[in-house]
């Protein structure tokens, strides 16, 4: 049986986030599904990378399917891309070993989290930053970055109690950037916490207002309490915008 | 009296066009003037630097109005961003002299058109682009390109019969690029008629793709019939970039 990857693009704003719902025609996952399984004449499963939210974006979500199908990959990619709507795009379509797994196999993800720091509208891109308006103290939120990286118990910034799972997670990179009126926020890591990183960045944008004192962050990671973490930030300004593999 | 210069970046989907009409609420004038006139107390008359069609985008319109107000123009920038809708920015708040006109006193303009020529949709930016799926010879359009370019009656290129006024125009710069799976067209001139780009971009199409003969554009120039040119290339990939003043 081959089995297929998939690179996909997508505007979440539109969307119940990636997982398959009953309603199927709104998540991402379910658009596709529908599609693969008209292609092939098979019940097509996909398996993504990993969920994203309601209203998450994605640059390069990775997800694959196993399939008897004969059609090549170009083949597969322009059928594909033909009944998918404006907001979803498959970028690539990949012959992958047998044993590839889109979820199992990630070794890492880049997410990007873009706050529009301004009160001139960001017009062309108003659907994927998080207008923010406020002072922010760019060099306070660097060094509670500086703090945050590595590995912690991140329970603390965690939008679902954890019971049985470790909540241990390694964040190899947090960069902010400041690019014109945007604060940019990268992050890269083994993996993430449900709401992980759009908690993070509310917690820093905190940090940067001086709504949470930078020096009260150490306390607020060993506290493994959610409730002293800041709040959750909006979904519109999340992009996963790659997965890795070794 | 003072006069006030303003720029303004719109994603025109949601609009008719530029100029005023009698739904207020639905032109970017209406909805600009609708807020000045609440922020001076005064009736207020905005004057574009032109029109721009249902649909079509602007980096930097430049619209310019006469007050009595007596703020600063940060203030006035922060008030008008404050009531704007997300999709329409003022970008620059400028003192201008008693004589300056946006619209008489335009020296040139650039807009740029841009082709998404993928069946690969462009997630993120597809209502600034038009989807054109088809193989395009970017070399003979871009000798139609220089037979274009220069002065000349563009009648042929006009959306409307000019009884009275001239159709003769000057193309300063017309650029074809590809970038990925974008074309992109870069025009510049002294003044541009109703449609004329649309038209020039759908004729640049239709001799990329071989529908219109390169040998033939020439007589389509030549013969001022509408008629003879290509399809009028849809709104949404239109964007008004700069206007130019001495």
């Amino acid at each position: 049986m081959r089995n297929i990857r998939l690179k996909i693009s997508y505007d979440g704003t539109r969307y119940q986030g990636w997982q398959r719902q009953k309603a199927v025609e709104s998540t991402i996952q379910g658009k596709l599904e529908h599609i693969l399984t008209k292609m092939t004449g098979e019940e097509v499963e996909i398996h993504g990378s990993g969920r994203t939210d309601a209203g998450v974006h994605a640059r390069a979500q990775v997800a694959n399917f196993k399939t008897e199908c004969r059609m090549t990959t170009e083949e597969i990619k322009e059928y594909v891309n033909a009944y998918l709507p404006l907001d979803i795009a498959v970028t690539e379509v990949k012959e992958a070993s047998e044993r590839f797994h889109s979820r199992l196999n990630v070794v890492g993800k880049r997410y990007i989290y873009r706050v529009w720091n301004s009160t001139e509208h960001n017009v062309f891109e108003r659907n994927y930053v998080y207008p923010f308006v406020g002072n922010l103290n760019l060099e306070k939120m660097r060094k509670a970055a500086e703090i945050l990286m590595g590995t912690h118990d991140f329970q603390s910034f965690c939008g679902r109690k954890m019971k049985k799972k470790s909540t241990v997670r390694t964040i190899r990179k947090l960069d902010i950037e400041q690019i014109g009126h945007e604060i940019r926020f990268t992050y890269e890591g083994d993996g993430f916490l449900f709401h992980m990183i759009r908690i993070l960045t509310g917690t820093l944008l905190e940090i940067g207002t001086g709504e949470i004192q930078l020096e009260a962050l150490p306390g607020i990671l060993e506290s493994k309490t959610r409730e002293n973490a800041g709040r959750t930030a909006p979904a519109c300004g999340l992009i996963l915008d790659e997965v890795f593999y070794d």
